[in-house]
């Protein structure tokens, strides 16, 4: 990965103390430990799954679908042998009801995951999926130990597995609630992992990535009052979910009351695809208010890039300069270009992400890195970024009609 | 559709100043026309188009491609028998190779859709598929009157429909543009229309939906410094393209140098689709910076919506509350909760909006719903809602990338 900032910064201060509280953070917060795990248990709990299932199905909402979603659908169109894996997080009955008339049930395991064990979505769901098929061997449970799901699991003899300890739902796409889904669908979780061990190590052992998301997360911090709408520009259709992945992360973990003051603060994401948005959202970032950071992302390399053909189209020959180009070539100059065209504007905060290519190390260490800059934000900005106190009180509102229903 | 306000105005003075400025735009701006346009000529081209065709693709980018996917996305799950549509919109080599490979090229028309006539994503997608399929009889191309596309088409003895004048990519939807996709995939594009007539005459002929819009805008125009994040948080997977429809026409129209002062702003829009992002940028609302509105959208009647099933699980008889509940009531249920749950906090502005159900005439009637008060707001706010300068920049270095490449 080359992260290349085009954003002046001085304040050494602020960055090595949040760099001492992330360091110090790491022995409490779980998701830290995550690349370095050992896979081995989930790899052989893999291998219990029969060889006639065909489908994995998640049945999971919000940080228990959205990181192994982002994964998958980042790797699908370069690995052609995967086996389909489905994500029930809606209680939208037409998606339910379309999700359903995709798979075969005799040939789907599904894997309810739920952080707490009580996720009202989630078991909506999955009560309805049960009274399809009530088969126990077709199920695996993904919860806190000791959670109500856990002793349900027991009692009808189902698989469960664990999240590891003080792992936050959106912060735990590098544990069992991604990694399962995504190893179950044949994806490479440990070349993942080593992405992200890559991230982490050259974070904590004094290389390259320190530097660059400690100045990062100082220029956020130190500006969010102003560029408080931070938007990923991603050249790559395959990063569409992980975008979305970002969204919550970033959202969920940044728009909070600060421990110290009580006011209400907040970094707002937003996740755009190149070159479709350049046609939707760039007319905004380049005349509209000033309170937009951008970041791309590209990749170096698409492999197997298909070439424009060499063909002068009468009336058009305008477009011969497109003749012979990869179209690799083709999104990462439309890329370059309008990353030069907002350079120009001199007062929009930007900066580039490279990856070398598509395959699980680099989004395991995008997945880490952003990890990383969310951890450090939060620290700076003065908010806990791993509660989310603000959804309770829909969820509480919601039981009382589902009480009086 | 049903739309209620949960915010507070007073200021008849700017609500008739605006309705004014509209009344006299809709004279030289083509999108107030569309919905009562004799649809005959396109029916007819469709009928033109052989019965071997089995799947329509769309080769367009942002004004081109958004409004047809929002409407056939919208559509599809509730309609088995239509003609599959797709979209190629983008310029990542790994997206165009996927597409082509779920398409027969001999079953496949292709829609070329280029307002101007020169994108650069569409013809470097054209001049790839042309090599793979050089009959003519497989393209329309649609696109401005005498523009170098309609020169070229007319060249290759293809056919070509035109855009009617004045009608910017954005708000081209009902034209042409959307229609034609539309139609030849089996979508009721007269329903489409009628849909958006009855808020075009509410809007004109002083009905209900008049008041509610001018309130709306006023809203938004005066409050646009604090309240400058415009969420529509939607629930229903349908809409998830809708909403992709509604970030171009509200951040390309609303982000611009105002015409007076050429100061900087704009609105920015975000969607949402719940339940699922209630676990996600729900937070940011709630606990975030006071800088978001929220339109929740909601579909009354999910027809034929299915129902969780009366079963009492083991250790988790807490969530026996949602037994014979239908899905569709659920789900409602979940977006009243989390709007009650923001009107408590009382400095979030709030409406919500009701649609009866998934259908041509509903999705017809949001998509001019959304365009008036575009309209509105820009004006209201001072910019041109119709163009798009700040996108050129970019577009010149990438000619000069090409020209030296």
């Amino acid at each position: 990965m080359k992260n290349q900032l085009y954003f002046q910064l001085k304040n050494n201060h602020r960055q090595e103390k949040a760099f001492e509280a992330i360091e110090k953070e790491q022995h409490h917060i779980g998701y830290y430990a995550l690349p370095d795990q050992d896979i081995s248990p989930i790899l052989e709990y893999c291998n219990t799954i029969s060889n006639s299932i065909e489908t994995i199905a998640v049945i999971g909402i919000g940080g228990s679908s959205l990181g192994a979603k982002a994964i998958y659908e980042f790797i699908k169109p370069t690995q052609k042998n995967l086996k389909k894996l489905y994500f029930f997080e809606s209680t939208d009955p037409i998606n339910i009801t379309t999700l359903l008339s995709k798979i075969d049930l005799q040939k789907t395991h599904f894997l309810v995951i739920s952080k707490s064990g009580t996720t009202v979505e989630t078991f909506a769901i999955y009560k309805y999926i049960y009274s399809l098929q009530n088969n126990p061997k077709h199920y695996t449970f993904i919860t806190d130990p000791n959670s109500p799901l856990e002793k349900y699991a027991h009692e009808i003899h189902a698989s469960v597995l664990h999240l590891p300890p003080n792992v936050g739902g959106r912060f735990s796409v590098l544990s069992s609630v991604g990694l399962v889904p995504l190893a179950l669908s044949g994806i490479d979780i440990q070349m993942l992992l080593n992405g992200a061990k890559m991230i982490k190590t050259s974070f904590f052992k004094e290389g390259y990535i320190k530097d660059i998301l400690l100045k990062k997360a100082v220029f956020y911090a130190k500006n969010h009052a102003q560029y408080h709408i931070n938007c990923i520009f991603a050249y790559s259709e395959t990063l569409k979910f992980f975008c979305e992945w970002y969204v919550q992360l970033w959202g969920e973990s940044l728009g909070k009351k600060q421990r110290h003051s009580a006011f209400n603060v907040g970094l707002t994401p937003i996740g755009l695809i190149g070159p479709k948005d350049q046609h939707s959202f760039l007319q905004l970032i380049m005349d509209g208010t000033r309170d937009k950071s951008v970041t791309f992302i590209q990749i170096d390399d698409f492999q197997d890039s298909i070439t424009i053909p060499d063909i002068d189209l009468p009336h058009l020959s305008s477009l011969n300069v497109l003749n012979h180009l990869p179209f690799s070539e083709l999104i990462n100059m439309q890329c370059n270009s309008v990353l030069e065209a907002l350079k120009d504007q001199k007062d929009i905060p930007l900066d580039s992400i490279t990856i070398p290519r598509v395959d699980e190390y680099n989004i395991g260490s995008l997945i880490f890195y952003y990890e990383l800059l969310t951890s450090l934000v939060g620290e700076l900005i003065d908010v806990n970024a791993y509660d989310q106190p603000g959804v309770e009180a829909g969820k509480i509102i919601l039981k009382k009609k589902l009480e009086n229903s």
